[in-house]
């Protein structure tokens, strides 16, 4: 695992260079230097890894995913006007907005200059399937602000939202490795389909941690019901409520306050609900679905074993 | 001319499709629906038609650069709060900023994906040319913010903003419809180097007829005066103007006003001073340099004079 990062922090700082215009790249170095865990490029390179070839030759791909990744960050905090990325000012707080949106145009640019290290048939698999995602993203975050505006959201449209916004790109993060470790194409596939189930149970676990987690989750807990957010644990809530239950629920999310009884009040309705346990189940579920897949790779038991082994990392954190 | 208009304009609704989430689709079909005079596009057919190729060939590639340069309408009116493209509501006036930015995003990557179509080492040759132009235009629209808060301007780094900004983009939309040709390296070349060099030229004049033209030229005569813009022909007078010239011309740029007395005095200014003239010659010589550099190109004496004769058609243009 850390090595994975080691290696990919060092190449990452190659891959950075401030020049001019500097209002242009400032940025670019400045978000891609907040730190985060860099899950996706460690998968990127954990990929590569599984099919016995130098992870190293996987290096341009993982910044690649990397610097979209944060490019979309960047256009997102815009968008969801936040101030903060990281516990740091985000770019268009410590800038502006249109160093905001231009050093982003630029971040998705460079990720696909990175990939023209490779070869044109690997580059053009790499090149298409970030298109592919991309695009798949920008989606994502339409509807994740169309949600906001929209009295109803059904359950199979938010499932698809955040497979879009978030899960797509754990997939692809993977395949990138596969592909330029020439895997199959069904073992591409499988990995690709193994990240976005893991990837929608980590969004999911994340929707349950921000109402449920400790203080070690690194979020304030609750945030998002007092933002009013519609995540899995609300809309689970409001299809199983009884009536009173239903109409206290919508009460407490019509107000617009920071407080600590609506906290407890609205996490209480959760629980009571059965959409706590609901959620719980369906993280379990999403995860075992993830390990399924995982099963019909074919590669070596210890590779299989070490991916297994990253994935109930991630899903087992309380953080 | 008008048969690459027409097959442009019919490939390019085939591939605008509206579909969910709308917020993100909509205002690409409402932008590339908004017209223009579809240069671009134009010289990737007829790059493709030099070298006696189907120019229908070059199609994806020709909406796949119209698509880019309309991205990148759509955020530069975001940074320069424009109103108004076209005639027509710009993105973020009819729908919203956010709306702008989501799918400006997902237009740079349509770009990508419309040269799909291509064979692996031919995307990787179109996909590289497009990162490397998107990259310049970002630069070059970084550099054009920058100038605008900053003092003193050379004309050396206003040739090279205008360059990246604008320029760089026609050289690309020829060369694409060269490597769909599969031209030689040398003909690619001279054929980028040439668009490169006629984008300057019209660029150049596009700042002279803002001030010089006569009414038909679309824009409002003067604009670049009202707003203070420091064009080729404000950075010339400033290198040409005596003392006194320099000192007024320096006090109409300091007023924030809109008046036609402004105009008439700072057009004065811009005779008097010979910066008028010798914006003229550069105009000339720019183009100039662009036509000798067609002579070097390896192809049929008849394609030759469709590209001199479009190239001067540009050039003579009073609108």
């Amino acid at each position: 695992m850390n090595h994975y990062r080691d290696a990919f922090l060092e190449h990452l700082n190659t891959c950075i260079t401030i020049r001019e215009p500097r209002r242009l790249y400032e940025p670019i170095a400045y978000i891609l230097q907040l730190g985060g865990k860099r899950l996706r490029p460690i998968l990127t390179l954990m990929a590569a890894d599984l099919f016995d070839t130098d992870y190293h030759k996987a290096l341009d791909a993982a910044v690649a995913i990397e610097v979209f990744h944060n490019f979309s960050l960047i256009h997102d905090d815009i968008m969801d006007r936040a101030s903060l990325r990281r516990g740091k000012a985000t770019v268009h707080e410590k800038w502006d907005t249109n160093v905001a949106i231009l050093s982003g145009d630029a971040m998705l640019v460079r990720a696909y200059q990175l990939l023209e290290s490779y070869p044109p048939v690997v580059f053009a698999q790499l090149a298409k399937l970030l298109s592919q995602t991309a695009l798949q993203v920008c989606e994502g975050q339409q509807w994740d602000m169309d949600f906001e505006n929209q009295k109803q959201v059904s359950i199979t449209d938010y499932l698809q939202m955040i497979r879009y916004k978030t899960a797509v790109l754990v997939g692809a993060a993977l395949q990138m490795g596969a592909i330029v470790a020439e895997a199959s194409t069904e073992n591409q596939k499988l990995l690709y389909n193994f990240g976005v189930t893991i990837g929608l149970a980590f969004q999911l676990q994340d929707d349950y941690l921000d109402t449920f987690g400790d203080d070690s989750f690194g979020k304030r807990i609750g945030g998002d019901i007092i933002e009013n957010k519609k995540t899995i644990l609300f809309l689970k809530a409001l299809t199983l409520a009884d009536e009173s239950q239903r109409v206290a629920l919508l009460q407490h999310y019509a107000t617009i306050i920071d407080s600590q009884e609506k906290i407890v009040a609205v996490k209480a309705l959760f629980e009571q609900t059965g959409a706590a346990e609901k959620v719980r189940q369906e993280i379990e579920n999403t995860t075992n679905e993830a390990l399924e897949i995982l099963k019909k790779l074919t590669i070596l038991a210890e590779k299989r074993k070490q991916l297994k082994d990253f994935a109930l990392m991630l899903m087992s954190r309380k953080v």
